[in-house]
Parts: C-alpha cells; structure tokens; sequence
C-alpha cells in the first residue's frame, strides 16, 4: 500500500520503519530534513519536502508529532497533509492530543472526503522499536477494519474503542490511573525507606497482593536507585494531564487526584527534572533531588 | 504443637481452623463465648474462658483482634494472654496494629521471657478461608525459624522483614500504595464513563500496559456495577491509614495522597460505607450514594 509518515520522532521513526519493512511503499516527512535523510537511508523509502508532498501519493496518512499546535499546523498548515490528500483516503493521527482537535480535523477532512481516525498508542518508544504498541483508535468501524491490519505493523494489540475522539479518550484515562498508582507507589517506596525497611524486600512481599501493579513490577528498582533518565517524560506526561484536565472540565469528571499530581510534576520540572521518567515523584518525596541540582 | 488462639473473628476463626486441622493442639479463646463453642463444633479443638486460660498450656500463643486498644488489652488485662503465658514461648500477633505498640508489647514479653513477632496479614477473609495468605513478619531471626512451618498452615508467603515492628511497617507500605492506586483506577474509570467510553472496553486495553494493577484486573468490574459489598471495609483501611499517618509523623515521610484519600475515605464512612470495599472510592466521586442513601 502508498503510506505517507509525518513525524519521524523517536516513536515515528521505528513506526515508519515497520510499514517500509512489511513492504508498503512509505514516503516520509519530518520538520528536520537530516531524520527524513538518514531514514530513508536506513530502510530505503522516500521522503518529500512537504508534508503534501508526502501525502499526494498516499492511500494511508499516518502522523505522529508533539501536540495540538504541531497537529494542527502539520494538518491545516500551507503544504500541510490535508493540501496534498485524494478524495477516499484515510488520515490516522497517533499524537496524543485533545479530543477537540482530532474532531476538528475529521470534520475538516470529511469535506474533502478523507476519513479520519484518532490512535494514540501505548508502549514507549521501547515498544515502538519492538513494534509492539498498544493503539487506541477513535473512528468509524469500516475504516478501522481497513487499516488495522497496516497499524499491525507495529502494534502487539489495535482497539477499535468508538467514534473519533474515543482514541485519545481512552489514553487519558491510561493516564489518570498511572498518575494516582505511581504516587501511592513513590509515597509507599519513600515510607519504606524512612521506616528503615527494605525496600525491595517489601516489594517482594506486596508485589504478590493487592498493591501489585506493572509500575511497581518494572520501575520500583530504578526508583531505589534514584534513576530517572530514562522511560516516559515528566514533560510528556503533563502536556498529557493538561489535555486530561480540560476535557474533564468538560465531561464534569472529578479528578482531585489526579490534578494534585499534575502539580507534583510542575514540581519536578521545577527541580530539572523535565526529561526524567514519571516515576521521578519519588525523587520529588524525598527533595533529594533538590540538593543534587543546586 | 500446643497452640492457643486468641479472637475467632472472620480471619481468626478460620486461621485457627487451619492449625488444628494441621495436626496441632488448639486451644481458642473469643470474647463472645458462642463463637468459641461453635469453632470446637467445627474443627474439634477446645476452648478457654479467658485469654490467660487458653495462653497457660500454649507452646505458641497466636492472637488476632480488632486494633491497638483490643490488643493491649487482650495482653495486658486481667486474665489476659501474658498473664498465662510460660517462659520460652511465643506470642504471635496477626492485628494490623502500630509499630509503637508492637515494641510495647515485645518489651513486656521479654521480661517473662516470652518471644514476641509483630505478623500483619494481607489476602483478605478469602485468604484467610483458604488458607493462602502473606504474612508479614518483624521479630529476631531465630524466633521467626523456629514458627515460620506453623504460620504456614494458612499463608502460601510468610516474610521475616526484620526486628519487632517491621511487620507492621511492611503492611503500612502496602496499604499506602493500595490508597494512592484505588484512587487512581476509580478517577479513570469515572473519567471514562463521563467521557462516554465503554469502560469494560478501556480497561481491556489499558490493563496491558503501565496502567494495569491487581485492583484494576479484580475489582473494575464491581466498580462499574457500583456494588461495593464485599472486600475490605472501609473502616478498616481508615483505621490501617490512621496507624499509617501517625507513623509517617514519626519517620517524617511525606505522604499527600495517602492523607488526601484517607479524608476521602471519611467521606465515604459519611454517605453510609462503613462497610463497603475500599474500592468504593469510585462511588464518592460519582456522587451516586449520597442519592442512594437519602
């Protein structure tokens, strides 16, 4: 199949990668033309100047950027995506952003008769790598049952989970619950440490109950060891709980944990810690960090 | 073994089951006497009128009650457990307790000779029942060898996590990560519903990836049927957090979310769920109960 790939950042770019790999016939664009360069270098697809460009030829357009802003204006812009797309071909979106913009785009795209899906993903840049994502898509049944065979490439499990907007829907909530869960576990963790147990002995009893989680499973030993730099990025996961706490204004939803958590994480990138994982609310409990960075 | 066991309440009264079922010689003891009577029907041990009574004969001395103030007094009192204990025995508590009155008691112990281990437990009245719960254990390492086979009667984990109190603290971790998680998983999930999504279908996805956790996989689907009659109490979480924040006032660990749910939980004892789940915290946020309950 003609795939178009918008975005080659470390999720886009193994992305990219996995369609050129399975045989579909991939031109890329990024912002920065040197990644668009060694790309194709790499897997040996094309590449084009503009983001129309990409998409002129494309029966799929796939994009995969920073946020609403970047969305939009690789979208809508002049030489954008929708500029260069036929009539009867789909736009697929695995930014994550808000529900408002992915409504925005399916309704501008619906005019020119291009379908449009909202598929955020789970799994990290790790599982990106592994083609092993978890997609979440937002969109109409008939266009997800032909295309999620191409999101295959690089996904261990693509969901179908209701109309546009129901994507990022169901990634907000991915992340509401990891927010409360990596608190409780950063102030279980720090309780530990302060009773003078050890930790990773409490762990290995709790971890077989009630209190077990996959953060407590994979991240509780880089946690102990105070290391962040790696994993999810505090200042990914805020422009995400930004995007969670104006929709629940929105839906009316009450998230008072979650809101309090998103002001730790302000805290954290007080501190430097902008690029560490999610986990770093430790680092935060324990105001350790504060006397490493002065 | 000569066992006694002191509190037939529902996680004693089938903990002592197990122990003579297992061969050992079990002596019980309840404050209200009927149960004692109808738990030598069941399993065919015998029982005495008073703790002290039931402790005279015992090589080990188990004892399970309520909270700080039963337990001191159940040990203490007149006619209570150290009043009939030999020297070269051990007095083991199963309570979710204080650290502080763990030491007390210890100390007490020691001076008539009488080995002392703090053994909160996780797994629940169905752990209990089936004889599979973790226990957690703080006390000197040759006491914990020499009764480690006996407790095993009815955990499938028995733990040494250090010095007398270590127990109590490892239980304390456990349940601070449970409160931050169960907050989490309930803002998710009431996010999903006020955004229109099919929570069953969201929790499909997330709970393959760094969302997931015990209490999502065991009690989203209670949760989202609003039925809350089951589990562990309500009451007994504020009282377990209530050990836990005044510990944290000793150690000087910072723990916001714990405080912040605990009070959430307070709210939940006043719409009526004394004795719901501790996963009722989704009720609180919808709002739904307080109608209920009007």
């Amino acid at each position: 199949m003609r795939i178009a790939f918008i975005g080659l950042g470390v999720m886009g770019y193994p992305m990219a990668g996995h369609l050129q790999k399975a045989g579909h016939q991939v031109c890329v664009y990024n912002r920065t033309p040197q990644k668009a360069v060694s790309w194709c270098e790499m897997y040996g697809g094309e590449s084009a100047n503009t983001p129309a460009g990409a998409a002129s030829n494309a029966e799929i357009v796939f994009v995969c950027v920073g946020n609403d802003d970047d969305l939009r204006s690789v979208v809508f812009g002049h030489e954008g995506i929708l500029a260069g797309m036929s009539s009867n071909t789909v736009l697929i979106d695995h930014t994550t952003v808000s529900a408002q913009v992915s409504e925005e785009i399916a309704e501008v795209a619906a005019k020119q008769h291009v379908s449009f899906m909202d598929a955020p993903v789970s799994g990290g840049q790790q599982g990106a790598e592994k083609g092993l994502l978890t997609v979440m898509v937002g969109g109409e049944a008939t266009v997800f049952a032909r295309t999620e065979s191409v999101i295959s490439c690089y996904a261990r499990a693509v969901r179908h989970m209701g109309p546009v907007g129901a994507g990022q829907k169901t990634k907000m909530v991915n992340q509401i619950c990891i927010a409360g869960l990596v608190q409780g576990l950063a102030e279980g963790l720090h309780f530990a440490k302060a009773s003078s147990l050890d930790p990773e002995a409490v762990v290995g009893v709790i971890s077989k109950g009630a209190a077990q989680s996959w953060q407590m499973d994979n991240r509780h030993k880089t946690m102990l060891a105070g290391d962040y730099n790696h994993g999810f990025a505090v200042d990914w996961m805020r422009k995400d709980l930004s995007i969670v706490l104006d929709e629940a204004r929105k839906n009316g939803a009450h998230l008072p944990v979650t809101a309090l958590v998103d002001q730790f994480y302000a805290a954290v990138q007080q501190i430097g810690g902008n690029r560490w994982d999610t986990s770093s609310l430790l680092a935060l409990l324990e105001a350790r960090s504060l006397v490493k960075t002065d």
